[in-house]
């Protein structure tokens, strides 16, 4: 088995350049949201390149709607496919799905970018651009392993499932589509923006909007009316309450150095109409942080019932409860035990290519692969090459290290997970 | 002069239906903030049918502008013509100002009425529409008591001048344009909406937006960085402590049955671009009631510097103040006192007229009076047949009943203020 990840490594290491060119290929076109086609389109080539069989299909919403996880703003998916490519193993080993997302969010204002935002250009060992880090640096570095597995002769016994997918930045229609199409595995690996850490365990959240009642009336007599701004702080105050408890419950020692585990977010507010007239409505906006273990509805249930006790603190809410809806995008949690025969292969793979012991962390964000443990109970961990403190900001990059690093350590785990095929036994049949 | 008084009186009481068809052509004309100048026209006919001098100006934005009581959005006042007629007394007594503003605030939601806002119904004694009692019902008054003194063939001693101004609603621009054309008196009635009460003082107010600043974060991680929303729940509760401070110190009796007599009063509330970010950036307009004899000078100085006590009980407000700038809307603030002898007048002719002792309050409003006493120093006193109550709302209307009586006893007043010139005084010189 060290003789095939010898060559494996020796594989990656000589393709340096290829894996870079692919990457400012991908990265050359800006696959947000509804316009992922010309991105998948260079990922389908690369699969057919290596005689991968090839699977490419456009979501079809009225197959996902009804499903609870469902969320999505599209009113379809016309021009933007899920594309899946299968390494087929020779059978007697585990099987394996490693998943990426091809959309990637807007850039925002150029102006904040000192880097091209889709010129991929390379400098102090960094590949700059949209994406880079989030996700395609880490969907590079699928391929590559792959590709050297491929290219140096070694057959597996599981299968590999390579997906790429659509929609994860906005709630993970594509990963729930491959899903219900009746993709599954043994265990699934998303190098998502890990920064080369074992994510064994990720917060999910969901997005609410919650609206807080007043009575108008005229500024220069605001004592005949009922400011819904004044009762916004007492919403919000309640509010830091229920994330304290929430948090107070997490025991984990993985979260035991962050300040927050599962932080509730209001990240916008809006209220009123004039200035000198009383506010009759204040509407907040936030980001629920759901814990690994939990269940969205229990989390749903649980803020919605301590928002209706307000009326204990204050009457007014007796009468005008807080409205709560739940919008926009929502990302299940995903969790796997530290001893996991997954985890632990990862481990392993890791102090071999990179000589040190791999940090285990809990991650403050959800991925697809909460939908592989919650709705396909497939065991799922997230570790990647990208750097979650530069995603979805101005020059984004990736270091070219770490994206080999991560190619090689993912390819010698699917050596492992999967099984090699060896010749002699393949002789002896 | 109670025979005058008497022909006062009987002329009004026969001319009930031009006076409301005089206000139903006001209140047709939708005046709103640059559209004044149709229903300008019909004041203007109004006053050449009294033979009276009529000055016709629109306000030059360069003149009023370095004016520290000047406030307006409009870059200039084209179409929105200032008039003002002038009674010219025969000499020897006290001129008075009577000042009416003709621009209304617009309808709102037409579905919110059950009138057409601009038809001018007459039902039950009450004429509807917008503007009716905010205040062209008032005008229409003081129109009717100068038709009814120059009808009657009655000179007075002292001039009198009506002004129908614009922008009352917007900041005052055109009283502030009519003093500084040179316009002053003895002394000044304005009959804004007090349901018959006089207002012997009057709350000012004026509007301001104070920016709260926080560090942006993603929510998931929302423990690195600052949320302005969270901020400004300090920024709010410190406001309202300023908000009690500034009301105890009002010992005026006039208050004694209001809960707060100058309020401050935020209105709209506005911050954060996106649900799972830390808001950077809360924005908070509202108005700040200025109590009847305080400086608008003097009373932002306070809230400023309240603010930036701010740092002393959380030092990111050291690094970050809160940024407030004034803007929009602002009414100087009135008061006379009860003893003057413009209100006792207009106390005996209410006592005389209405049969019934007159209520004197503080009004939680301001009105342009404010800018006759504080820059001009003339004494004045707001007195009008509308009602505060259904000012700027939908259904607004004006009792007929008392239009007539404030027309009657603003009529009186003049001729007691003024003094009449008697035709044996005439005769003997």
């Amino acid at each position: 088995m060290e003789a095939y990840k010898q060559t494996i490594r020796q594989y990656i290491r000589t393709h340096e350049r290829e894996a870079v060119a692919l990457l400012q290929r991908l990265t050359a076109e800006r696959s947000v949201s509804g316009a992922e086609k010309r991105a998948q389109q260079i990922v389908i080539e690369q699969l057919q390149d290596m005689n991968l069989e090839v699977d490419v299909w456009e979501p079809a919403r009225e197959e996902l709607e009804h499903h609870p996880y469902f969320i999505s703003a599209r009113p379809d998916f016309h021009g933007s496919p899920n594309v899946v490519g299968i390494l087929r193993g020779v059978g007697g080993g585990r099987s394996m799905i490693v998943n990426g997302h091809i959309d990637v969010v807007p850039e925002g204002e150029r102006k904040q970018w000192t880097q091209d935002p889709y010129g991929g250009k390379v400098e102090n060992g960094r590949v700059y651009g949209r994406g880079t880090t989030d996700m395609k640096g880490g969907n590079t570095a699928l391929l590559l392993a792959l590709e050297a597995i491929r290219h140096s002769g070694i057959s597996l016994k599981g299968d590999v499932y390579f997906q790429s997918v659509i929609e994860e930045e906005s709630g993970g229609a594509g990963t729930l589509s491959a899903i219900l199409r009746g993709y599954k595995a043994d265990g699934v690996i998303i190098p998502e923006p890990t920064n080369m850490k074992l994510f064994v365990k990720q917060q999910g959240s969901m997005w609410f909007r919650a609206k807080v009642k007043g009575r108008v009336a005229h500024g220069g007599t605001r004592y005949e009316g009922v400011s819904a701004i004044e009762k916004s702080m007492l919403v919000l105050e309640h509010i830091r309450d229920l994330e304290q408890l929430r948090n107070s419950r997490i025991m984990d020692p993985l979260y035991a150095g962050i300040p927050i585990p599962i932080p509730i977010n209001v990240g916008t507010i809006q209220g009123g109409t004039w200035p000198s007239s009383v506010a009759d409505l204040v509407i907040l906006e936030g980001r629920f942080g759901v814990a690994p273990h939990e269940r969205m509805e229990d989390a749903q249930q649980e803020f919605m019932e301590w928002l209706q006790a307000l009326s204990l603190q204050d009457e007014w809410f007796a009468a005008h409860p807080v409205e709560v809806e739940w919008f926009g995008a929502r990302w299940v949690p995903g969790s796997i035990e530290a001893e996991h025969e997954l985890v632990q292969m990862l481990r392993r793979n890791f102090q071999l290519v990179a000589a040190q012991e791999p940090i285990m962390e809990a991650a403050p964000w959800g991925t697809d692969g909460g939908l592989f443990t919650q709705i396909a109970n497939i065991p799922m961990i997230v570790f990647g090459p990208g750097e979650t403190k530069v995603a979805h900001y101005p020059d984004e990059y990736i270091e070219i290290e770490k994206l080999l690093l991560a190619a090689e350590i993912i390819a010698c785990t699917l050596l492992d997970w999967c099984g090699v095929h060896l010749e002699e036994e393949h002789g002896g049949k």
